[in-house]
């Protein structure tokens, strides 16, 4: 089978937590493992992360330090850096240990966004840590602000992912079988202007970029990995359910009536939907630690065509 | 031709300037485009870079935030990602403006060191900022210091290179004839210790894993930028000249009588040494901004076979 793998950067690096690089290293190796499971039935994988919690880190420490201030696209090719270094060794040393020989690479990946995608006119995607409101002032006045509990928050665009700049050599590798680590964050979010690229200050959500990795390489099964057990309908109410398994079509209605969080499972569910509607494969949406019984459709929430 | 270019960390990021992103970013993309003369030749072209000033910044931003303190080997992955790109991008854009299609491909690399190297008994290479005693007293125990001109700095050992690990894949895509740029930073160090793999707090020598690169790949030519015009005898000194050529048996007499500054020119001239015994091709040392002339042999200092 021909899995694109998303996993969550909350997933890998608590936030809400005062973590150690001990806590961290743990828990990548820990999802290395169960990714192994998956890995040793002979499937080609490819596997992407977020990196909420780790962009996080690199902008206050920026800030704190006043070395130069690197803008946010560069920020996402360090996470790239080192989430994939991470995750690499804990699949090598997963693999290793199950005799199992297959090359592990990660790619810097560029991902292209459209400079007239409406989410640079309405800023929407916290990034970085809260600010006091005397702190908000000594911002620079380019950055958008959101006001939320009482602090406030750097919001940035979200823009949809068009393109994945380095596909070529991506869907080569993945037709050999080595395991990719590609498109960590979303991916870097750049522009073609005047035939020249540029990087912008902007996130792109990572399932929405898994669901086209997966589109790009053909894949059977994309499989989005987070920190809970699949999609609620009523979430946070007292009538909350879990569904075992939705169709495309049932998914878009739920997604439309709001049943999912902006931010959130929101753009897990639209990736899953793009993604089986333009492929007819499966798409299941588990907590990290059930992806081996996921893929199997036996956790999580399937979201299949039909 | 195959080349083998690596660029100096220094040269691309002036760590005794106080800089901003717009000068980094501009001395990248001026490397780029110097590079671009190169590569429109139709050379097969691997570049690699060191990673010092940005390093450094990245290791004082972690201390100064107090986020996760992430080790060296962590930090050198996150500045393969953030150089990856920005001479990626640099690249792209520069071949674009001449109508060259080439794809460029950024690997993160990691690079197997010896456990049992003698480095790790003595620490030599001076890493990140520089202490004051009291300072110097609060930091972990384990870190080695040098006392360098009344201050403290962190020193950590410098292993030679032994292999790189994703060197398949770099072999298979230089092959095809994609522009790489890989073992940024002198490459992630690793040991194997009972087949795991673990990261090393070390930094290796960049010129020396570029020479291993060019080995690898069968280079015809390996060229190392920097931002001096070539290789002096009596550096320093009133009788100080630059030499236009030397054998590679001239260059490991003048080494052994210590012409060349340890961690400086010393290891750029060692590894031009090896290289050039290993595969009877050229190496030569030039500045960055002479590179086109240098691979044509007309600037910097060439170190041949014969």
């Amino acid at each position: 089978m021909n899995l694109v793998i998303a996993l969550g950067g909350n997933a890998l690096l608590n936030p809400r937590k005062k973590s150690s690089y001990e806590t961290y290293e743990e828990t990548v190796n820990s999802t290395c493992r169960e990714l192994a499971r998956i890995i040793r039935e002979g499937h080609r994988v490819a596997i992407t992360h977020g990196n909420g919690p780790q962009v996080g880190d690199i902008m206050l420490q920026q800030e704190k330090a006043k070395t130069i201030s690197l803008p946010l696209d560069v920020d996402v090719a360090e996470t790239q850096g080192q989430i994939g270094y991470l995750l690499e060794r804990g699949l090598y040393n997963e693999l290793e240990k199950a005799g199992i020989e297959r090359k592990i690479i990660t790619i810097l990946t560029q991902v292209l966004v459209d400079p007239k995608d409406p989410a640079f006119s309405k800023p929407s995607k916290p990034v970085g840590r809260f600010y006091s409101k005397s702190e908000m002032l000594k911002l620079p006045k380019s950055y958008s602000m959101a006001k939320i509990n009482g602090k406030y928050r750097r919001v940035v665009p979200s823009p949809k992912p068009q393109d994945i700049l380095e596909k070529g050599v991506i869907k080569l590798l993945f037709e050999k079988n080595h395991l990719l680590i590609v498109s960590g964050g979303g991916g870097i979010p750049v522009i073609k202007e005047k035939k020249k690229i540029r990087g912008m200050e902007a996130v792109i959500d990572k399932d929405m970029t898994a669901g086209l990795l997966a589109k790009t390489l053909k894949a059977d099964m994309l499989l989005i990995l987070t920190d809970i057990d699949g999609v609620y309908l009523d979430f946070g109410q007292e009538s909350q359910r879990r569904l075992d398994k939705l169709t495309a079509s049932q998914a878009l209605k739920y997604l439309k009536e709001g049943q999912f969080r902006e931010g959130s499972m929101g753009p897990k569910v639209q990736a899953c939907i793009d993604f089986v509607k333009a492929t007819k494969g499966a798409a299941v949406i588990a907590r990290l630690k059930d992806a081996y019984k996921a893929m199997h459709k036996k956790a999580g929430t399937e979201i299949g065509y039909l």
